[in-house]
């Protein structure tokens, strides 16, 4: 008997001694980075998605690297996230998806080296999952591969992504303008490794759902159109926060003229779009008129159809929330405003808009 | 003074509020996954090294997508890192370098979904810095790009890495033979989007130790070859775990015959390698004499040069030790000792190598 006391008041000891630690570790952390130290339940890599092909012919186990003999298989056409769970998570995950010439890297780490939206995120209790698209980053095995092309173009990024008409930054941009910073960002940009068609993606996020569960799927510029087809054909994603996506799905034979609205999909598709909360936001430095830079124009053009989208979501009972950033006195964003300067605003806007849309429980 | 008393008890209060609750968070946390919560006091990720390329012309800001126009910059050949770091961590860090086909999934969460290296030593309060090689997953900017090929090849995988003679699993092999676990690891392979040698590899592991400041690098096959150059260019690089490294780094006119010792360098950089504390593990499957299986044979190779290159070392002051893991009778280990199932016996084995070299300090 007074042994077993014994035993449990040694081991209530032990507990305690080791929460102290970690209490001690916390503080010391605090100090160190001024942010309260990150607290992870589980965090880990996985792949979602995708197909396997085979060669004809016949494997020779002896001769291991006569892949040209055939009778081979190839894991292809996945999705690779990288996921982290905080205690206590909130109900709804947070999915991420990147853009053109991005991977998940986007939502991780500004340009300026600060934190990126994953960890704001994850501080405010949402499980994150990272994802780089098939044929991108670590997703890079492919059923058919792509041509990667070398060529210089640096410059073409900094200015449609609206930082500037290289080499002018654009007045009061929320972007860092040392040579680190930029130096940061142009090295974000990865190639694909294959030609990947939307399918393909919508398919692979539609896996990466299935595995997230419920949530609230954030896209970014050419993931908006695969975002809104995903959500079409999987109930785990229970709202959509697109950072300036670059197309929008109407119903068939509701497109608008010009390029910027894809294909059109079946109504009874489509209305899947208008049971779920939506929000989208765009930067700064859309001209509402055309002007000489083709870049502009280009972003003007996609802000005009956003508009139009939202209009025909909600005429049939959607409730999406077109928000152009300079409207609401938020100014200077880039292309990028989830890795701006002013990150921590863009993203109070969008804990605000969760909050009203009871997706912060 | 009575006002300041009362604001110095609420801070007091504030605080010890916000300890209770990371306590309880973490308590909960340790319930559900067994684990105790990671604790991170930083983490994110960064370029290292690379260069910039320019192409000749000028550009025009206001047609930015006429990339053959030119004078635009091209930021490539840089790795890319994830990083994490625990609150109060250990004196050296850890970098990890991946091999062939592979990025720093490698690391992160093992073919059966359990937690990686990089999370097995971040629990032993190591900061890590997980490296994508040039051309390789997020660091997919390079100034050569690559041809691309979606040949199905997984069996020729299955078979170099020594899970077996595709189809047949080895005996007692220490690999999961389910086929959710399979499909894991095949599709952890993704592709190079450039032709990188093996000095551009240096160049960015040596600006990666650069960051990370004092670490013990590890490495993993493919990895190893430019592992050991990165340890003569950096003394930052304190110590080397190399896991089943393909090359070996000889003395100009000792390298011995066959194609697995590479160029020899000047016995001045040589000497480096002598000053640090090296440990290289292989797995099982290594047969003693040559067989009909072509990639066994490889690895016989591989063995056979590792033994006399440490013996060179040695013999010049060094400290290696090579561990075949078998002979210590840990048996059916595959080319991923760190990742296969008894992952948590062999990251024991180099614990126990870390504490008798005083690297955990």
């Amino acid at each position: 008997m007074g042994n077993t006391v014994d035993m449990r008041n040694k081991k209530v000891l032990g507990f305690t001694f080791l929460l102290v630690l970690t209490l001690v570790a916390a503080v010391r952390a605090q100090k160190i980075t001024g942010h309260k130290p990150l607290l992870i339940q589980q965090q880990g890599t996985f792949s979602a998605g995708g197909t396997v092909v085979k060669s004809d012919g016949v494997f020779d186990p002896l001769k291991p690297w006569n892949v040209t003999q055939g009778g081979q298989t190839r894991h292809a056409d996945h999705a690779d996230v990288f996921y982290q769970i905080p205690p206590k998570a909130k109900k709804l995950s947070m999915v991420f998806l990147h853009g053109y010439g991005q991977s998940r890297r986007s939502w991780q780490t500004t340009a300026d080296g600060r934190e990126g939206f994953a960890n704001i995120f994850l501080r405010n209790g949402y499980s994150v999952y990272l994802v780089d698209q098939p044929g991108r980053g670590h997703a890079g095995q492919t059923t058919k591969p792509g041509q990667i092309s070398a060529i210089p173009d640096d410059q073409t990024w900094f200015t449609q992504f609206r930082i500037g008409l290289y080499p002018k930054f654009n007045d009061g941009v929320q972007f860092p303008k040392d040579s680190a910073s930029l130096d940061h960002f142009f090295r974000m940009m990865t190639p694909s490794t294959g030609s990947v068609n939307e399918a393909v993606v919508v398919n692979a996020m539609s896996a990466v759902m299935n595995k997230s569960g419920d949530g609230i799927l954030f896209t970014h510029s050419a993931g908006g159109s695969p975002g809104w087809k995903t959500a079409t054909k999987n109930a785990h994603v229970r709202a959509i926060v697109a950072y300036e996506p670059g197309g929008f799905t109407f119903p068939e034979g509701q497109v608008p003229e010009g390029n910027r609205g894809g294909k059109g999909i079946p109504m009874e598709e489509f209305m899947k779009l208008t049971k779920i909360p939506i929000v989208v936001y765009f930067g700064d430095f859309i001209p509402s008129e055309q002007t000489e830079a083709a870049s502009l124009n280009f972003w003007r053009s996609v802000l005009t159809t956003a508009r139009q989208w939202a209009e025909v979501v909600n005429s049939h009972g959607g409730d999406v929330r077109i928000v152009h950033l300079p409207e609401i006195g938020i100014k200077g964003n880039t292309h990028f405003p989830m890795s701006d300067l002013n990150s921590d605003q863009v993203a109070g806007v969008l804990i605000k808009w969760l909050k009203e849309k009871g997706l912060d429980k």
